[in-house]
């Protein structure tokens, strides 16, 4: 049987029931939705989109946004969302990787598209959604779908590209990850078992809808026909008023923003008690955000999700009996549970046998939602697989009941003089000196040891730290080969990611210039 | 990424943990499992089992039978589980239809292997499970495994098949239902999200292993690397003990082995206050049974299950709320609930055309875990699907709210005078009548309306009724176009089959011996 976007937006459409999917400019039923998705899909074969052809999206979160990326498969086309915090530069980068034909943008990103066109020859249209007067040059999605007839659907399926995801680029230049149909069919449901997400929660989706994150929770509200309100963008203030209008029963957070949302001076008046569950990502709940969690939302459970594009968006859970602070629950709460159903996972080491529990090492996962590989990058998708196991590049350890710590990115890992240093762990001890704002710990080279261990710091304003005072204060922590031989200093904040994660490959660059060390880590 | 029984197995064994599988015999552990596995699939090669090869398996339930579930396929063969419940000749029928080369049994079974190593060339070898020795010409398991070494997994997946069912003789010669790897898979994962089945579950298997309800049961449990408990067939005594030492949390019965188990004399003293849900099948549970479990289980929900082999062996659930009786909620109880996640379902006429809500026609479904046909017979394969979807033989309706009520079976539907008369809506009437024990209603030949409606009846002991009695009571209460023109009386119960269905086929060939039309009906 087919396993297919489409069908899975056949069968919302099927089930009777009222409106359910609202965002800020309106409200549809499932099967209004799916009659949106057919008419646009018409627009786009208007425009001369053929299956296969890649179709770009950039916008703030919408019932079009969400229609979006129904209709380009239904189109027999793969969807590519762009992330909306990219600069210009970046996002042609990712419009000729993907050799995308049509960007689907927001009025806010006219220019941008315009900016895009005139490089690309590639970039046949640029189309702006909403109701306004479109920039010259750009069509108005509402015009084309005026003069458009409903398609029947292309019938993409199963092995099928459905969608590529672009990855952040902390290291080097991003690349398209491939979806497949079926793994995204089969991804969602594993997620939404292992959540569970049913046909009488409404979901939330305030973060960006061109991260994987939201994409799941997007399409398992189509999958059992839930009830789903969309937010442009996350605000306290209305996230909260969201929750108690449309009863929210589930949403999908970061830690940083579930500490905004339970802060926010709106809250106390806000009725929230609808809102059972919270899935976020990335990493552990900070304990001071965690005990506000709990103290301030005791009706809502907690779900830490680790995964990535490349796993289908999840690879392992750590359940909410494992949210408690302190007693033996509480014990399991820094890592990152346990693989979810479906997901087999192994610790490997750099010749790729399978370490002992305990043992740090490469994350290795195989499962049943996986990526194939990356778009139009042969090498680097050859490299992602190991015997079957795709390497997630982060290093971590089991434990004797089998949760995952997650340590530190292997490409993070510095190899000093035979030893391994986690950067993750000497930046924990560094951000313990009263005076450090901010840092980075990365490897640069060393004619001596290969690599040797360099911090990079912002303190805090006022304070005062010195290299030596820093490198001491380390020395008396941790083992001698895992403290910074240097330290640098910085007057601003280091650069981040869309999603909050340092640049260090930005950091590292001028330190290997010279070297063709640097090529291989990109 | 590939979908595997064997690569479930590999999971499964991979969580660390205590011993959770048990039987009348032992307890191992998910590792335990498959290294056993692979040394089963090591003694099945060493019979000269070939990938594609048939396998099958004849015996009550227990940690082997679960084994050989998984060292089949992981000897690349397909597995094909045999009803215990069948005849000599019906076993042979099978083998023979499959063209297994191995047969392994219960030691209770020996005498029917002997048979059909007799009368069957294809069938090479039957082997003993047991520490019994074993009959002339039949070898032992054990006595294979000592002398086995365990071989890698054969890499079958994905469309492969896995496994054969085959289904119940309601209506002609049983056929071989083919279920692939990855429909197995993702038929288990769709169920277990249904019904909710985790890590922390501990399941009981009291039904047989051969029926794929059983099959999911366990799959599931092996899926998620649960609790699993197996016994050799219900015994309401046994099984509340069972329940009681291992602390089940769920299991899988129909409602009249319910009513066994609620009944017992055992049952006040039983702990059962572990059992949070019973999913059961094959039909609404009866209200008289219904107020008792609520009663006597009011920790436990019920889920009811609607499917078939065909469908991957769910296609509908009614959940837990809607078991109240009485109430908004109670209204739904006598459907068989709404289609599950990843299933598309729809009511179509004769001609394939989609009815309207609210009218009776043939229930199809497109799913993720269908079946792509039966063992070996291209003409029944082709027949069970129109354009992707699969007839179920199945007749029902949708209400507003999209539950699903079944009324009949299509083949069970009388055509007479061109009005369809549904045998399930006149039983109903009959069993009204208190002198009635047993009945059933089928379609027998008429010259004037191409098919009569006609009763056959068993009358409780002692009581009495005639024929017109019968007809007059049944046009009081439903149209006269479905009111049985005839009615043949029986001393003895009608026949059924291993699954409590009654065979009509076999009550319906004396009327059409000398017709065409028998052979259109199988």
């Amino acid at each position: 049987m087919p396993y297919s976007l489409s069908d899975q937006l056949m069968r919302a459409a099927r089930q009777p029931g009222p409106a359910r999917v609202h965002d800020h400019s309106g409200s549809a039923d499932w099967q209004g939705i799916a009659q949106r998705v057919a008419l646009m899909a018409g627009a786009l074969r208007d425009l001369g989109v053929k299956p296969g052809d890649r179709v770009a999206l950039l916008g703030h979160n919408s019932i079009d946004y969400l229609c979006l990326y129904f209709a380009i498969p239904w189109a027999g086309a793969i969807g590519v969302p762009i992330n909306t915090r990219l600069s210009t530069a970046e996002v042609i980068e990712q419009l000729e990787d993907s050799q995308s034909s049509v960007l689907l943008v927001d009025a806010d990103f006219a220019a941008v598209a315009q900016a895009a066109c005139e490089r690309l020859p590639s970039l046949r249209h640029s189309v702006c959604l909403g109701r306004t007067t479109p920039p010259p040059g750009t069509s108005s999605l509402e015009q084309l779908l005026a003069q458009a007839t409903p398609v029947a659907d292309a019938g993409r399926c199963d092995d099928d590209v459905a969608i590529l995801f672009y990855t952040g680029g902390t290291t080097g230049r991003s690349k398209g990850v491939i979806l497949t149909h079926r793994g995204v069919v089969v991804g969602t449901l594993q997620w939404a078992y292992t959540v569970g997400v049913g046909a009488s929660d409404t979901l939330l989706i305030a973060i960006p809808m061109f991260h994987i994150a939201a994409g799941m929770n997007a399409i398992a509200a189509v999958m059992m026909a839930a009830g789903l309100v969309i937010q442009p963008r996350f605000d306290p203030a209305a996230t909260l008023e969201l929750i108690a209008r449309h009863r929210i029963t589930k949403t999908a957070l970061v830690p940083t923003v579930l500490e905004m949302l339970i802060t926010s001076p709106h809250f106390a008046q806000a009725d929230v008690s609808s809102l059972t569950r919270i899935t976020y990502g990335g990493a552990p709940m900070p304990t001071r955000i965690l005990e506000l969690a709990l103290a301030r939302l005791p009706h809502t459970r907690f779900y830490q999700i680790y995964g990535q594009t490349e796993s289908g968006g999840v690879a392992t859970c750590l359940l909410p009996e494992f949210h408690a602070v302190g007693g033996e629950a509480g014990r399991k709460r820094r890592t990152a549970g346990r693989p979810v159903v479906g997901m087999d996972l192994r610790i490997l080491d750099a010749e790729g046998r399978e370490l002992p529990q305990g043992e740090v090492g490469e994350i290795c996962l195989r499962g049943l939602a996986l990526t194939p590989g990356y778009w139009n990058r042969s090498e680097q998708t050859a490299a992602l697989y190991t015997d079957g196991w795709l390497r997630t590049g982060d290093a971590g350890f089991l434990d004797t009941d089998g949760f995952l710590t997650i340590v530190d990115r292997v490409k993070d890992m510095i190899i000093s003089g035979g030893e391994n240093v986690f950067a993750a762990e000497v930046e924990g001890v560094l951000y313990q000196h009263p005076a450090v704002a901010q840092c980075a710990v990365i490897g640069i080279p060393s004619e001596r040891w290969g690599e040797e261990v360099h911090a990079v710091v912002l303190l805090h304003t006022g304070a005062s730290a010195g290299a030596e005072d820093l490198m001491a204060f380390c020395r008396e922590r941790i083992g001698a080969f895992k403290c910074p031989r240097s330290v640098s200093f910085r007057n601003e904040p280091l650069p981040m990611t869309s999603l909050g994660k340092i640049r260090k490959n930005e950091l590292r660059a001028p330190f290997w210039a010279s070297r063709a060390e640097l090529q291989d880590n990109t």
